[in-house]
């Protein structure tokens, strides 16, 4: 293992770290520090009951035959749910032997943990062409921070790869409702290949805890052995059978995330800053002044996410209705 | 590994399959499946941002704090979180190396189901004094279904004796903040022993998916590396604060708790049935009738818990209070 298998990683949405850095600034604090839709689905409300019982078999398949026809995967048998995504990393990684396990980076750091967790020996890389050489090969596609995408061809061409030496591809499709990239999730049915998706970033719940994997049933099957029953709560099962199944709601949020990101691409370009690739949900800066523009922001009450590893980067979310004033302006003095 | 370890558990609250089975019983249905308190924390309003964002590690910290506080651990560093009791069991049973799990049965059959994944040779024994041979040993504390307690010398002895082989005693605690049974969870600091505690039942709150795991801060470390960040959802964590910290209302339930289920073992006794153990929160009936006075309830619309393999047992949780009438006059025309 690892020396930072135990290390916590730090990660965005820390709101009282930020407060701790900027004592000055004013209050309220625009988050801007995680990818996650700042309009939440619009749920109807929560029964008491829903928190109170035990959640009902039944309706845990409801949510994965929502979720199938969602995703595109083939079967409700393809899904399983689990509470984050982030708690199927290490179940995933340690669904299959081998040793060596790739990355392709830089992306979201617990992947690399995750698999170091489960045994492997981690190579971080930024070439496709080494991920080959892997039992496991992990790729955040789009890519989170980058907003790099990998072809669809690529991308099973690898799988294919992987079948065939009895590894696994993992895709991890965090950021994926949101882009042009094609999802996997309908081409797992011949193994080799598994597809995470997150409920909170695109429905902008992220308080829930819900993510998914989609894979072979017997996959499948394994993955929920390990999480055992109840693994979903019941608030998350009561919001994402509505919202999985509303597609005039993520059409039209789609296309409105797509426009608020060209927004604070624009924003970004007005102040002279680079932009380096990301999503509709977020913006990656890569430009010398990225560590001026993060104590500029912060002293203005607007957290972003900074990497200590890579000082030229910074990455940038959406503000909600009231926020856009406040960045504008940040901007408009940076 | 054991044939079941991949075959689903049967568990109470399927009011599905109660349907299904009972399809002429009366709507609504009073699901008594379960040991979950029916009078749920009134908790107050749960913002919108706590559903939304990422859950601060902040409110985790305090959730540990107060949760120390409750249940008598030696601090906060002392307890991991994570999204219900039954998710923890696999990483627990894989805490330790060791070949031969024992647990003390009949119980909660899903103990015994994560040791075997974990790679266990598992014996299910009634006999405590045959589990100092094993180097997991796993008790129910006090026990579901029978209500049977092990006392806490007896507890404080066998951890004593797992610690010297560097083996671990679990204590299952999920039901003892309504029990006479005391705690373990100020006892855990010389390691050997770790403490299971459960939300859900005593505050009425088991969709939402919360439970404990209370250690030496070593062993706490190691189940929070497993769980990564973000385990407990935002509405966990704002119901369990306020719930953990209310002593007024703790008090008062245990109380009321109490005098319910002694209610409830009036009515059964009326109608004649015996009744071998039970807590505050069930009663667990031992009778050549079992089956037959499940019949009779389920017909009218009661749903209690049955054991395939133990087919004298029913289990009866309280019902809430629209409940009470029904099934005092079905328990009077058995």
């Amino acid at each position: 293992m690892g020396s930072d298998v135990g290390d916590p990683i730090q990660h965005g949405g820390n709101l009282a770290k930020a407060r701790a850095l900027f004592p000055e600034a004013p209050e309220p604090w625009i988050d801007l520090s995680t990818g996650i839709n700042p309009h939440s689905y619009p749920h109807s409300p929560i029964p008491g009951n829903v928190f109170a019982r035990l959640p009902e078999p039944a309706m845990l398949d409801d949510l994965k035959t929502v979720a199938a026809n969602a995703y595109g995967a083939a079967s409700a048998a393809h899904i399983a749910a689990g509470p984050g995504t982030q708690i199927l990393l290490p179940i995933v990684a340690s669904l299959i032997g081998g040793r060596k396990a790739a990355v392709l980076s830089p992306t979201y750091a617990e992947h690399a943990r995750a698999a170091r967790l489960a045994g492997f020996d981690v190579t971080e890389t930024d070439e496709l062409c080494r991920m080959e050489q892997a039992d496991l090969a992990i790729i955040v596609n789009p890519n989170n921070p980058t907003g790099r995408m990998v072809k669809r061809d690529d991308l099973l061409a690898l799988a294919s790869v992987m079948r065939a030496k009895g590894g696994l591809l993992v895709v991890d499709e965090a950021f994926v409702d949101v882009s042009e990239a094609e999802s996997l999730a309908g081409m797992v049915g011949d193994g080799g290949v598994l597809v995470l998706r997150s409920f909170g970033k695109f429905y902008g719940m992220a308080g829930l805890r819900l993510g998914f994997a989609i894979a072979q049933p017997e996959i499948v099957r394994t993955i929920e052995t390990r999480l055992g029953p109840w693994a979903v709560s019941g608030p998350a099962l009561h919001v994402a059978r509505e919202a999985l199944a509303d597609r005039e709601w993520q059409i039209q949020m789609r296309e409105r995330l797509g426009t608020e990101a060209a927004t604070l691409q624009a924003c970004l370009h007005d102040a002279g800053i680079a932009i380096h690739g990301g999503t509709s949900l977020f913006c990656l800066v890569r430009d010398p002044r990225a560590q001026a523009l993060y104590q500029h922001l912060g002293r203005r009450g607007i957290m972003t996410r900074r990497f200590d590893e890579r000082p030229d980067d910074l990455r940038i979310g959406l503000p909600d209705e009231s926020g856009w004033r406040r960045l504008e302006e940040a901007l408009k003095s940076f």
